[in-house]
């Protein structure tokens, strides 16, 4: 997200607006006249006598050249801060500028006790300033007429502003109603004001590990609390043991200690198992309360958050146990990438070039082109490639809906990948690992059959490979796979279908393979 | 259910499809023709070469008038039995008349080797007796052509009918899919024609009590599983008490070893423990599975089955977990109802009074004239009656999905109905006596605050009464009462909003109650 840089006239409330603003986005304030008087020891008026006025832009030129390029600020400007160009330049370069505007005669009422300040004739001097200023001041990304606000509105206005500006949103529309995945950089502080929009009430229940509330996503807590949130956090331990029905009757258990009722938010906030697990106990707790995901795992970013698949394992059967329920909103904060193990960044990566492979042939270009900036966590190499498998996701999802069908294309990779897994017992390889060696394997399948051409076949393992996933079974069981695989649940009637790659970006539905032809893919015999 | 008479010509197949149809409906069949046969000793030929068709017809009508009046019976009756109007009224009094035909070239194939036995000129011989009696044939509840159907297509087609005719079925509209309500006596056995109807895979799992398993819903089991059904049944003790999330695991476990998939089915086959239970079950064993409620009690008929409300106890808060999940039918057989203990039967007319109460004056109406039947458990009686609070709750029901305002009407009696509940420790009372009390009181609460007349609590109380129900506190706690209140979930911003009586048939949503008023009606103090 960008800085916010207020400007205005005098009296239009930049630093009362700036405060409200840095406390709801758990930002820093930064008032640059406060900060030039600290510096020279004087008030600005002080500086302005002694040292004229071209003394105190220089001064205040060198705070801005100082502070412009960091993050995660609301700068108060002074009114004569747009005088310069060069200011300004460095300003926008990293913030977004918001004008606050009011007519003369608000501005006086306002400027009140430091109306003397502009000399004799005060409306005079104001009405000659702006009429000087006016197109400095309007050079703006956001203009908000503050007469009839008070500064939490205008505070609030900034903030829908931010929101629609610095997230990318995929609207994921179901019959029943829609949801936004919002997507960006540093922009959990805005989960807040979409609450607020929902209607959502006070409480907010948090589900996550111990882990997340140290990373950035923590900073959401105390955000939340600042704003008035009632937040009580339920930690559950990392790892699928997590997902059973014992935790969700002792989440259920805590909830209804912390008085969660029906008006209430859930916020899941972590990888794949706090979503499932989170996302289950909203849908069941008093029969389903108010759910936001805020993944924090790239896989979970571009999969398991998108398309209301909750639920935990039971019997020794993964997801035996869940429900489709339908979150109010996603929000992907790529700056929680950061922290990430780098093994579990190239295990979802996995995931986004199945995506890429199956329906986005751009995406798949993208990655080709772009990789050194994703593997260094780039925000907006982040953002492009979460964006485009969120976009996806919901595309199936939506058909999906008409048609169940439709979603058996995302299973590419994942018949042979889940046995691979299993067979590794899930401990050896990541999922992503293990669906990387499946897509390589399956797509080995196509070929055979003569569906897609060995260029094709290697231009999707030289990008896994380009990600350091493995495209060989190596060292796995073949007996091992083999047993997984007759244990498929997916299997109709006995019989697997598979989806078959075809080109990149274009997977065909569904079709058998002869045994034999998986035999030789895979190695060993059943 | 009225018996199924199969008339018509020979060879339209009225015993092979008779047979089928009693297997089916786990009916007894009787073969008129064969059964005077067995009591003459002799073949039908045999006894009209020896004594006349006078002396044959005479033997016919004895048997017919013995089998007409019995239950649950399908009989196949001989060619000529249509030639005494005395036999056709007997039949048809107590049974629907289903009329095979075919023409004439179809019955001459059909009947091959019988064909002797008409003489020299047999197609003469046809046309001429089809001549005589097509008017009789042709005065049918239902006639299907046989000419190119399978005695199971023929017997399809007689339980769709009976589908149609003999039950009543109430449907419930709901944005994303409608289903039915069927309402009659001794259909249960029509359920698998539903389910087949429905796309259901052959297994089902059936939840309920052993209790019920030896009442008139035991006989489910069998019809279910003549018809090639996998019938798994999980029994669960009864009482609350299984309303558990280590219950919900349990049986979602043995449903795994059953080996239940995604196209199963489950039934929940009994009061409302089992309607939570089960359907908190189908709603999250696989993220869900199709769902049928066969309610056994009155209670469940009437109020729990309908509306898609499931879940368990948790954490010593009722229904804590659960999820809103709408079943694909539901079948309430009213001969279930015939063992129902007394009590019980008299606390379900609780909530009956309550729906007439809150929107239906005719069903009160219909009560005060006809509760001795209803006492006497007469089909008919307590057909309309569960019609009546069906087609209620589903108009609720839709309402409610766009406004969910709409179904705290359904409160009405139940606020102080709890707390006397939970005052009397669920135990003293039960939940359908509670509720007249609630009804009693909060009718005197709107009395008092002049929104109802003292005529109209009366009749409502005398009601109450003559069911057998308690309308005053009597030894209940008035202290326990005021504490339950105070813990009332429903409160909102710790204000409690109550249903207020304006007239029979007629609810007023939400008004709060002064807390004297309260005291006054309540007695005691908070």
């Amino acid at each position: 997200m960008r800085n916010v840089v207020l400007i205005g006239f005098m009296g239009t409330g930049k630093s009362a607006v700036g405060q409200i603003l840095a406390r709801r986005l758990g930002w820093t304030f930064v008032d640059i006249d406060r900060r030039a008087a600290r510096r020279e020891r004087a008030t600005v008026p002080q500086i302005l006598a002694r040292h004229g006025e071209g003394y105190f832009r220089d001064v205040e030129a060198r705070i801005i050249a100082e502070v412009a390029g960091r993050r995660d600020l609301v700068i108060a400007t002074g009114a004569g801060v747009v005088l310069r160009p060069e200011n300004m330049r460095r300003l926008r370069a990293n913030g977004w500028i918001v004008s606050l505007t009011a007519p003369v005669d608000v501005l006086l009422t306002r400027l009140g006790e430091r109306r003397p300040s502009l000399g004799g004739d005060a409306r005079g001097e104001v009405v000659r300033l702006l009429d000087q200023r006016r197109p400095l001041y309007r050079d703006a990304d956001l203009m908000i007429d503050v007469s009839v606000a008070t500064p939490d509105r205008v505070a609030d206005a900034v903030l829908a502003f931010l929101g629609r500006r610095d997230r990318r949103t995929v609207p994921v529309h179901l019959s029943g109603r829609d949801y936004p995945v919002h997507i960006g950089e540093g922009i959990l502080p805005l989960l807040p004001v979409d609450l607020a929009a929902l209607g959502a009430g006070r409480r907010v229940a948090v589900v996550t590990h111990r882990s997340v509330r140290r990373s950035a996503a923590g900073a959401l807590l105390g955000v939340l609390r600042s704003q008035g949130f009632e937040v009580s956090v339920f930690d559950v331990p990392a790892g699928e043991g997590s997902k059973s029905l014992v935790m969700v009757g002792a989440l259920c258990t805590r909830l209804a200690r912390a008085r969660v009722d029906r008006h209430s938010t859930l916020l899941a906030v972590g990888g794949g198992v706090v979503g499932d697990l989170g996302g289950f106990v909203a849908a069941t707790y008093m029969r389903g309360i108010r759910l936001v995901h805020v993944p924090t795992t790239l896989l979970a970013m571009v999969d398991s958050s998108i398309g209301g698949k909750t639920g935990v394992n039971h019997a020794g059967v993964k997801n035996l146990v869940g429900a489709f329920y339908q979150p109010s909103a996603v929000v992907a904060d790529v700056r929680t990438l950061q922290t990430l193990p780098e093994r579990e960044l190239r295990s979802g990566l996995a995931e986004v070039v199945k995506t890429a492979v199956v329906g986005d042939a751009d995406l798949f270009e993208f990655l080709e082109d772009n990789l050194a900036a994703v593997l260094r966590r780039e925000p907006d190499a982040l953002i492009e490639v979460i964006s485009r498998c969120a976009a996806f996701k919901a595309r199936v999802v939506e058909a999906d809906e008409a048609e169940r069908a439709e979603r058996q294309i995302l299973n590419y990779g994942h018949t042979l990948g889940h046995a691979v897994e299993a067979a590794a017992g899930f401990r050896g390889l990541t999922h992503g690992e293990a669906v990387a060696i499946g897509m390589a394997l399956e797509a080995r399948l196509a070929q055979r059959l003569g569906l897609t051409s060995a260029a094709t076949v290697e231009r999707q393992n030289a990008l896994l490979a380009r990600i350091g996933l493995p495209v060989r079974l190596g060292p796995v069981s073949r007996a091992a796979v083999w047993r997984a695989l007759a244990l498929d649940k997916k299997s109709k009637d006995g019989v697997l279908r598979w989806p078959m790659l075809v080109g990149i970006g274009s997977v065909r539905r569904e079709q058998e393979v002869p045994e034999a032809l998986l035999r030789e893919v895979i190695g060993g015999s059943r």
